[in-house]
């Protein structure tokens, strides 16, 4: 039994970069390509399973949604995650993965995850697997001075450098709640990178409603003892 | 040494339907699939074992049964499970399920599974693999906007999306106790579905036992300090 | 490597019934049965172990004993274990001894083990894998109406189940010590249903002994403060 | 990849004694054996490691030394351990090590060990496979009633047990530190088996030492409240 | 899958030493050998990945750099680790390492890691594999009586040790920080042995900085209640 199961059909020959976003911190890179598929209406031309991934069915109006999927259109191929990749398995899941986009000569493979940093900013750091791609980069991102990338997101990037893969790294600065804002910022890149021309005002409004959201709880925590207000979603099992 | 072992006869040809039912919150899929096939005399045909499911035999009047059985009767075939299914194989055991039914190319897969929401009505909600199928179950069922299903019952569904089997998932509204009001719940959604005119009294009269119990094990811890008074069921090695 | 390894000659042709005991609770099986063996002087045919068992070499007046052993004598194979089979592997152990003993086409398998109930009686209680069978041991023990078997005697009698072999369980009544007067209520089962003609009165003077040392136990304990005299049994490493 | 790896040069045809010590209780066999190999100036002749031992090199005098060790000369093999076996292995060890020396058919196996007491004697408990080998060792050693030995000495006598190879154990009387005087207590014992004419004088020194140090810690810890002085072993990584 | 992955060019035929540096106490090692190498300018040529490394990348000015690394130069090849290796998987590297290099007859393999004594002093220790080649490194290093050397460093000697390749080791006295005077002191001893010529003054003024930086921390914690000023690294993910 493979570690990964990929079920798609193959890429097409003009397909040039994959972009790749699994939930991590701000669930940046998740949100940043759903938005993006939705609003570019890209179709899902695979999934990925596995026997690691948690047993799990996502569901949008009552249609069952596998937890990981490819997308392509237009020379760009994506793998959104909606389930967070174990660090037990991130090895195996990059590798997968690069093994199946490899048989098809990707230009580059870009990955989009969050970087909190507690500034209130949301600047985007960009990172590559050489200079001549950071080049490509680092007009348009932060480039950071030295640190490390853990997760699914760093273990991609060190397969690109590894297989000699171009790899870029999209780094939105984030906290640690779902964060549309710092998706927007790094679909703004993507927007020069790619001449993508997507609008990010949804999700603006989507941060601000998250947003103020959270400062009605904060308030409500400050002004009084209870607090404890909150939507229940159902469990299922 | 295979992950599950299956010892069953083939499916009839003319069978359709695969309705499964384990064990997960309120008990909910196997009282009643456990229900409609001792009222239906559905005979058994099979069962399944694995080495990762815990060391136990099930016993009535002194008779021992399997675990996880294979029914069939009338076009459908039933998978009924005693024991849960842990997060850890899921997995193994919804795709080895899927590899063995998918040889007698089912046209629909039916999960039913409970949901606790801490209200105190029995809906049942439905979900299902594709819009087309969704449609079937809409009339009979509440539709759910957007969330996940855990455990077996969502590893079930992924796999038949994965699989393009018709995958169809009712959830009976339940608290964390066994439930067989929801169970009928559950029953009344499959008697339309599948015209089984299954007299849905008896498993009402034993939601009354039940809760009648409950109501009574309340009262006591309310009305004396003792409240310790519990039947002991024997433990066995 | 196999999960267990078995080291024995054949059966004999004429070996129709199977006895297993492991120590559970009460260690009703394994005490029956070497006592037993012992009685109508089994020579031992045989041997397990497996890297799954824990490191450990039994001795008796110096002489080092396998912990799990067969024996055969009078068309009656025995499997006698002096360790516990922890529940991670009692599925390779219930398999893997029924592969084995399956060549030799059993007429039955029983296995013995322990039923704590806080009862003071010593009862057995019997199980089989199907009706007909139960009707052999219903004269000689108290049937059950609902439960469940856990342990290596859950995994060998589901084993049963599954390979169509008979499968019987006697269920000794017992607490969680060294139970010799409940293993002799076993084999006065097993007086009736093999004509053994054992005599148990060795095992109810044991039984008295260990009885009489607990009454002395909890008498000084009750009498003095210090209570804390113990016999230290060496530990070897 | 193999459970263990042995690297060694076949054992010569003389040989017919097996002498194996790791450490365990007291250290008994490891102090007892590489005593021995020193004494007589057995040289080694090869080295066991594997996947599953601790990550660590000895040292002495600067100079690295294999944690596994074989030894050979005048019809005796030794086997040497610095590192204690995990129960998780000692399976995979014992039969390892057996599977490899079964191939030069030794006349016996002989397995140091200590055994803790709590009692100030120092005898040497004699354990053997069968009743014949047994004695030729109860004139020199203690023969216990009833009990079991754990750990790969445990294994070991198991493996040569169900291997039918004659297997004897030694086991020192000892207490939770090393214990050099146990280990002259067995060294004494082999000098009667195998006339090896060895003087225990040193390790008898040894012992002194190493005794009259903790008397001299205890009284410190009596007489005063710091009792902390403790020399600083170098900790390496 | 193998254990580790190694993608490289061959080494240079006349390439007679492998110098290896991982993570260990004060980062002696790597600090050690990253500073050798970007010195000397010694190229890239290689590097190591497994499933079992801890899912990262480094990343220097924007560009990813592979946690383990390969260089060669002047007959010296080098293995640098940015990462720790888990006690589980140091065998698997230190012989997925050694039958790499092995197929290049390297004349020696010498492993720099750093010991933890709690003396202020930063003497390096040295050991060897066997007596002729400790002789090369007693003029220039301390030789240890008696100790052993855990985690990775202790793999390598051991595996050297068990294939007869000269293996030796330089442990540089340090303390649990990284510790470039002890890296500094290691290089000495590089330049005794090597005849490399390589000017440690850049890495003392990084000790200083660092020795600096902490007596601060230490006087800040002392004056004030506060001394929690910290500068933040950011994480990723």
């Amino acid at each position: 039994m493979d570690e990964i199961r990929i079920i798609s059909r193959p890429l097409a020959d003009s397909t040039k970069t994959i972009l790749i976003g699994f939930p991590g911190s701000g669930l940046v890179g998740s949100i940043a390509l759903q938005y993006m598929v939705d609003q570019l209406e890209f179709p899902q031309i695979g999934s990925v399973t596995s026997k690691y991934f948690p047993p799990l069915a996502m569901m949008t109006k009552g249609v069952i949604n596998i937890p990981v999927r490819f997308y392509e259109k237009n020379e760009i191929a994506v793998v959104i995650g909606d389930i967070p990749i174990h660090p037990m398995i991130c090895y195996e899941v990059a590798s997968g993965l690069l093994d199946w986009f490899e048989k098809f000569h990707p230009k580059e493979v870009l990955t989009i995850a969050g970087i909190v940093t507690n500034e209130p900013e949301k600047r985007v750091f960009g990172v590559a697997t050489n200079a001549d791609s950071l080049q490509r980069i680092q007009n348009h991102a932060v480039i950071l001075p030295i640190g490390s990338i853990s997760g699914i997101a760093g273990s991609i990037l060190t397969e690109c450098k590894i297989r000699d893969i171009t790899g870029l790294g999209l780094l939105g600065e984030t906290v640690n709640n779902p964060d549309p804002r710092s998706a927007a910022a790094t679909i703004q890149v993507l927007n020069k990178m790619y001449d993508l021309n997507l609008d990010i005002g949804p999700l603006m409004e989507q941060a601000e409603e998250i947003e103020a959201a959270m400062h009605r709880i904060a308030e409500e925590v400050q002004t009084t003892e209870a607090g404890q207000k909150k939507e229940q979603l159902p469990m299922y099992g």
